[in-house]
């Protein structure tokens, strides 16, 4: 039961962060996010998944993993175009 | 060492969420924020504190719950406005 618990929390609080991420992607553009912003949480996330793996605790682990992805996604579209590299999508 | 991994986490991720709520304050407006985003976090932070109970962990259960205090403030902001009443700051 706990376990269930932690999945539809880590479930919910991960899905949360999709819409942002397929903004992103469709406009191309990350600058809703600044880089204190994304550095900061990202090194957040990845406490929490040192801290799930140190506690031996997969829920924590994959949630955290899965939004690290999430966030990198927001990095890798910030970096590309503020270093001026168009995102090509699969259409062009 | 675990729980300084964990409050590190912690505090990052929920700090993450001020600069969001501190504008939402200082526009008096949570537009940025849909019902739907605003009702799946809030459940899902709540999970993530029922889910520190349930383990025992206060590293996971004060986060989420700072974060959910957090939470409530941008949903009583979109209260209030979006029923019309005006958010009277300090100063008026």
């Amino acid at each position: 039961m706990i376990t269930v618990i932690g999945s539809l929390a880590g479930l919910l609080t991960t899905a949360c962060w999709l819409p942002q991420v397929l903004r992103c992607l469709q406009r191309r553009s990350a600058r809703d996010f600044s880089w204190v912003y994304l550095v900061a949480l990202g090194l957040g996330v990845l406490a929490w998944v040192l801290y799930g793996i140190a506690r031996e605790d997969p829920v924590i682990i994959t949630t955290n993993a899965i939004t690290l992805v999430l966030i990198s996604v927001l990095v890798s579209v910030k970096l590309r175009t503020e270093l001026g590299k168009p995102l090509v999508s699969a259409s062009e």
